[in-house]
């Protein structure tokens, strides 16, 4: 890896990490949350010491080879996320270090889990930290430096593939800086547009902002204590359900759709998939918890199981009903919903549509070799052929999220007070980004694992965000070779 | 498909199935079960009508295609099952027709699930119906039909392959005839050896040839309410544990030794892994079941845990202890072990350990590929290159035995009243052919599941032991072209 440019993109993360603190460093001045407006200042001067010196010379050479690139991700996200963690930690609101990474690691990576078994009792300012580093994770901290730097540089290619989220990466313009650009607008935009709707519902600004910020990022975290159910107001449920579907969607078809490209937006195979797998689940969880006697009317039914179809399919993890209490049928749906996830290229997390469809695919394809092995069959997707390296890729992929998932589960069971289920469940949750885990009573706090478990839930959340290899790569020695 | 010679192979397994009732049969005569005579001799009367006819003229063209072989095994693997349980229904012992199918191919698949809550209440003719079935079902009924045809035959091949468990199919000398002969010889022998030690041991004739039957087979079908707990005895336990490795182990490595190539056969990866497998697993729920107080001493723990993990990891599923009761910690690895399953080429269940290995060395690879783009990586087993077709095809195959897996338990779900992890344990055992689920009361009992999820779970049974293609090209109306 090229240790100098290394320095020089982690120098230009942790500026920009302190140029986003500001905002909630302004607010705990303004309530004036003493304990909490010192640790913002601590945390941003040591942000400013560690990125001033590193961005101080640009390096020469500036190319990188792909593993660089993932290996800088994977560096630059626990950067983030440490830094990220301090202002809890030093404000004393959560005193202990393991829960203070949970909980930023929890925000960065848009999960939406947290520790704390009230939310309302963090300081605004924090909590709106929180908001602003699960906004940020959900276009990517990588993406967002590429967007700001002035000119196109050749290295960014490799960070924004190893930080997006998805077997491919649609370069939207030639000019990469530009995409990256582009990307943003449309998620500040619609974000923007988010918190209008809102406001004009009658929800106050803080909670619009807030709602807002863990609707884009689809982290789903809320900050009361029985997340957007406190409302009770359809009006929101409704507004924040569309806005879920929209940032489960991959970013590119919106620019598809600002450019006229409508009919190429819409024709999109997993956009088609996305929205079936919304469809067909609600539908079906709707009729099930009718049948199953959970709400008397099937309007009720249809209400609470749409939210939490698209809440959970998209990975945001907001919560209106206490899905542990539905029937098995509709929690089997919504665990398969947690393992699906969203569009590649989207804010949202999970093992990503586009690699289901490939998937299936390929084990279709695979199967009509045996009927007729000398058929020439091969696998498309938008009528564009999938390349073998590509499908195997995907293949792999399944199969590592598998493995990291069972021994996730084995390593928190050595320790974890919950049965086998719930430590499943909740490393499902983790890794897929969601937040609320099916089988721990409390909607949606970790508190009650030991620390040894969060901290595997920790990594979980990183390697889902991540797509495994760059936090892999952490652990090759090889790969940090000049 | 051929299917004139598809018509002859259909009717020589029912000739077959004939002759393997006739010892139950005489069973029923001799302790003068009268019901249970007449059922026999009924269903004997069927298969011969069905068979004799079928075989009265072989087809002049023999040749198969692939995936005529799949269908075959598939359609056979369905006959076989649904003749078997002609015995339970017409005498009246299991007189719902689903029950005594799920018992039927509970049996043939090696899986040893009962829908019977006390199993000795069934007679002992129907009893040993259901062990032979185990018995035939474990080293494979087209093998058998392959060791006994007098001429080689070209078909013969795809039958194997079709049938026997694992990515590969090792032939052990250049005549197919000669390689199935040899496999149900050393089978044979092997389960001879072990009614004789259990009759050293004590255990009566029944039971020891019960038991042998079942662990042989890796089966599990035991006649005593509480499995090989009942019989409280050491000798039994240590005798059946070492036997129940030996069925896990690929039976090739076997004639290997015969013909003198111990090297060969210690060497073995597949074994080396297998081995290890079992010996930390072991290790890991000692410790983990005596730290958590499940057990008094070490060497309880050790002798339950085990019995439990060669029983799980081989697939058989005896019990010996009330698993339900062990740690989060324990039950996650015997989850993780009903997954992974036994040898390809054993009698066993599961995913198989070399499609694991295979499975791990790609995703490493995969890895590798990232840090050096250059480097010529590749799959090696036992020092032998894996074409990337064979590695393209195990990860396929984990991702249809996954899918199978997941809606499997969704389909239950609609129906079940246990809670979800009970519906995806006991989808598990019944997929890999273990026999009891974590997470349902009863030790082996399915018999509290609805007729519908019984019949998905019988499926399921069937699935797994054919390893997936096979029945599902019975559903692709374009396999049955001529």
């Amino acid at each position: 890896m090229n240790y100098r440019m290394t320095a020089y993109i982690l120098g230009q993360i942790a500026i920009l990490e302190a140029i986003l603190l500001i905002p909630s460093f302004g607010i705990a001045l303004g309530y004036g949350e003493s304990a909490t407006y010192l640790a913002f200042g601590i945390t941003l001067v040591a942000l400013l010491a560690l990125g001033i010196p590193l961005v101080l010379k640009k390096p020469v050479k500036s190319t990188f080879h792909a593993r660089g690139g993932f290996l800088v991700v994977a560096i630059a996200w626990i950067q983030l996320s440490l830094f990220g963690s301090l202002p809890f930690v030093i404000s004393g609101a959560i005193p202990n270090f393991i829960d203070a990474l949970f909980e930023s690691v929890s925000a960065f990576t848009t999960t939406g889990a947290s520790i704390l078994i009230d939310p309302t009792t963090l300081p605004y300012s924090l909590a709106f930290w929180a908001l602003t580093s699960q906004w940020i994770g959900g276009m990517g901290i990588l993406v967002f430096v590429v967007a700001i730097i002035p000119k196109n540089d050749p290295a960014a290619v490799h960070l924004i593939r190893a930080e997006s989220p998805g077997p491919q990466f649609g370069k939207l313009v030639s000019k990469l800086k530009f995409s990256a650009r582009i990307l943003y607008s449309i998620y500040i935009a619609i974000t923007l547009l988010l918190i209008g709707l809102l406001l004009c519902g009658g929800v106050s600004l803080f909670d619009s902002i807030t709602l807002a910020f863990g609707t884009a990022s689809t982290g789903g975290y809320s900050f009361h204590p029985t997340s957007v159910a406190s409302f009770n107001n359809l009006y929101v449920e409704i507004v924040i359900s569309i806005f879920m579907v929209i940032f489960s969607v991959n970013f590119n078809l919106f620019f598809f759709i600002l450019i006229g490209h409508f009919k190429q937006a819409i024709k999109n195979e997993e956009l088609r998939w996305l929205f079936s797998i919304f469809f067909v689940s609600t539908l079906a969880i709707s009729i099930s918890n009718f049948a199953g006697g959970i709400y008397s009317s099937f309007a009720d039914s249809l209400r609470y199981s749409s939210f939490q179809v698209i809440s959970v399919g998209s990975t945001s993890g907001f919560t209106t009903a206490d899905f542990s209490k539905w029937t098995g049928f509709s929690q089997a749906i919504l665990l398969i919903l947690m393992f699906i996830g969203g569009s590649s290229g989207s804010a949202a997390g999970g093992f990503k549509v586009s690699r289901l469809i490939i998937m299936l695919k390929t084990c279709l394809c695979d199967i009509r070799k045996t009927i007729s092995p000398r058929s020439t069959t091969s696998v498309k997707m938008d009528g564009k052929l999938i390349p073998p390296a590509l499908t195997a890729s995907v293949s792999n992929y399944f199969g590592m999220y598998i493995i990291i998932i069972l021994v996730s589960t084995l390593l928190i069971s050595l320790v974890s007070n919950f049965n086998l289920f719930a430590n499943f469940s909740s490393v499902v949750s983790a890794t897929n980004n969601i937040g609320p885990a099916i089988g721990i009573n409390e909607l949606v706090s970790y508190a009650n694992f030991p620390q040894f478990a969060k901290f595997i839930l920790t990594l979980d959340m990183l390697i889902g965000r991540l797509e495994i290899l760059p936090i892999l790569l952490l652990f090759y020695p090889k790969a940090y070779r000049p």
